[in-house]
């Protein structure tokens, strides 16, 4: 373990904006709310049959988790959207009674507006999710949240993926005519406890120095953070991290599994790690490195593990705290290998694909 | 390259699967294209608004490939379901005017039946595309469709999913009122002509003997070809294989993406070809060792390539040949590294996920 002190580590700025985290949830909590209360009723009122979520990258994870919450609690059948069949084919779907939601930190993507705008023209209601008013995409949408994140310079996103997780949290309790912020208000003060824990992670990013690969999973609400969690190891230590559903693990790239690809593990206390059991339990007995982000009894059973605070957090919400230590683990595995997590060949904050 | 008789080489089952898919196009053109036509004549009268595509594993490749084809050419808003909300959590989400389609080629999972059987009880109009209509998710589904390849032995799944996806392609012309079997009629010959082409592969394949990783990409009609060929790589020769739309690419996973990782880009002669033309320009740029599945002008100009026949090919079926040199690459990886294609570890055909 280092000693060099955080100021002089490569990293600064991922570091920073990591722990700044709780305070953007608290923002977010006390004067983003009413917002978004306002926002979900508008959009109540018009009654949408069908969600489609358009992003890319980590807002694209963000999507994914409100999926889980608009089918689970809205009962809204959702889809993400190929945005390629919009700006490369040319598609014009029919989009009446369709929300259509756009998440992204820079709101500048031309992809994005472009498919956002077409969107519109086809009938649908459409929702932006970023972390700027001002940004193209918020002008093109007819309803825009923000997420009040502050300037984002690290180039991994840590602090616009929490706070789109909350944003869309709060929005989906407000289509159906609830108040998320009772549930979520435990989430900055457990946020900020996680945060000090840096050095556990630090212990365990030490396994992964020399993986030369690496498998996450999870099931139901606590997927996204896999995801989220691989594409944050790949952008920051380019260790290939392959993330699935447990269920798709089984269906294939299980072969893949050995001792010598370790697997995360994230399990979700409530019916998501329930459904992830047996997928452990088939790890445990092919004798998989497996690491858990969890609650206590189940990183009690696996091969190492950081223990999440789960008691009294409703299941729906505690994607925004599992992706922590995972952030937390990124940056210390690329530390570790001697990589600057500042600045990962290649990547441009606003990507502008078309 | 060996000299080994092939009927002595390791991987005898799914050698002789992928040499059948010609056959197996031909039949399902032949006697299957008439009851596909009836199928979609019946679904199309139900006028559905939205589809929901429920799959895992090479059946959920197949389903990304009929969300393209029913966006594009339909103008349908879809979405792939994500199964644990209904079988974990329960949502019982409003199905009514929605399509439900499950690919699955036993038609056996347990998850994909309930799911399904829910689906059906929420108001949906059902479609199961199976390789065996005697199977219970074919007995649950209002329609099915069979996808005629006989049965499949090999653990990795081929000429299921080429059947699939012309079951498909064939299905969502029918359900625009137009018979795709014209369209179609010129991919047995061409797939039983590239499958002759195996020396050629075998060539390709020996770059990859000792890849540590390696990343797939596409983008459009392709995609699904990209996602299909690292699921492929990676049940057989366990080499982790990334795939990523080009957009997404650009995203992060490109700081990934060096002289250590290669890159196969699957082009299609089309939109989606064009539309990733920017991304293989920056990865020729970054002097990525890029292969290419394409037409020959995209071929000259990578590191090594596969030249696909797509004169006359409608850019919508270029996948069901695209697949094809992919599926021999992951078959003569898996020989060149050792293994044995046939013998997966930990995979089980019907995988019982629940």
């Amino acid at each position: 373990m280092t000693a060099t002190p955080e100021q002089e580590r490569p990293g600064r700025i991922m570091a920073r904006e990591i722990r700044e985290q709780p305070d953007v949830l608290r923002r977010l909590l006390g004067t983003g709310a009413e917002r978004i209360q306002e926002v979900a009723r508008q959009v109540a009122a018009r009654s949408p049959r069908f969600v489609l979520l358009t992003a890319r990258g980590t807002s694209d994870n963000a999507a994914l988790y409100a999926k889980y919450l608009l089918e689970i609690r809205l009962g809204l059948p959702c889809g993400l959207a190929s945005m390629s069949t919009t700006t490369a084919y040319g598609a014009r779907p029919d989009l009446r009674d369709v929300l259509v939601i756009t998440v992204s930190q820079s709101g500048g993507s031309p992809d994005l507006v472009a498919s956002t705008k077409a969107a519109r023209e086809a009938g649908a209601i459409t929702l932006a999710v970023t972390n700027n008013p001002d940004s193209p995409l918020a002008a093109v949408s007819e309803h825009h949240i923000d997420i009040m994140a502050r300037p984002e310079k690290a180039l991994p996103a840590t602090k616009t993926y929490t706070a789109s997780l909350l944003a869309l949290y709060l929005f989906v309790e407000g289509l159906r005519g609830a108040d998320g912020s009772a549930v979520a208000a435990v989430l900055p003060d457990l946020a900020a406890e996680l945060l000090t824990r840096q050095d556990e992670v630090r212990v365990l990013a030490s396994r992964y120095r020399f993986a030369e690969r690496m498998v996450i999973t999870s099931r139901g609400y606590g997927y996204p953070t896999a995801k989220e969690a691989a594409l944050k190891l790949m952008e920051t230590s380019y260790i290939p991290a392959l993330s699935y559903s447990g269920a798709d693990l089984l269906h294939g790239p299980l072969a893949m599994v050995d001792n010598i690809s370790p697997v995360i593990a994230v399990v979700t206390d409530g019916r998501g790690g329930v459904a992830l059991q047996p997928v452990l339990d088939r790890l445990r007995g092919r004798g998989a490195d497996l690491m858990v982000v969890g609650p206590e009894a189940q990183v009690a059973r696996a091969s190492a593990g950081f223990v999440l605070p789960t008691a009294g957090v409703a299941e729906e919400v505690q994607p925004v705290l599992e992706i922590l230590p995972l952030q937390l683990l990124a940056y210390e595995v690329t530390i570790a290998r001697g990589q600057d997590p500042d600045a990962p060949r290649a990547l441009a904050k606003v990507t502008e694909t078309r």
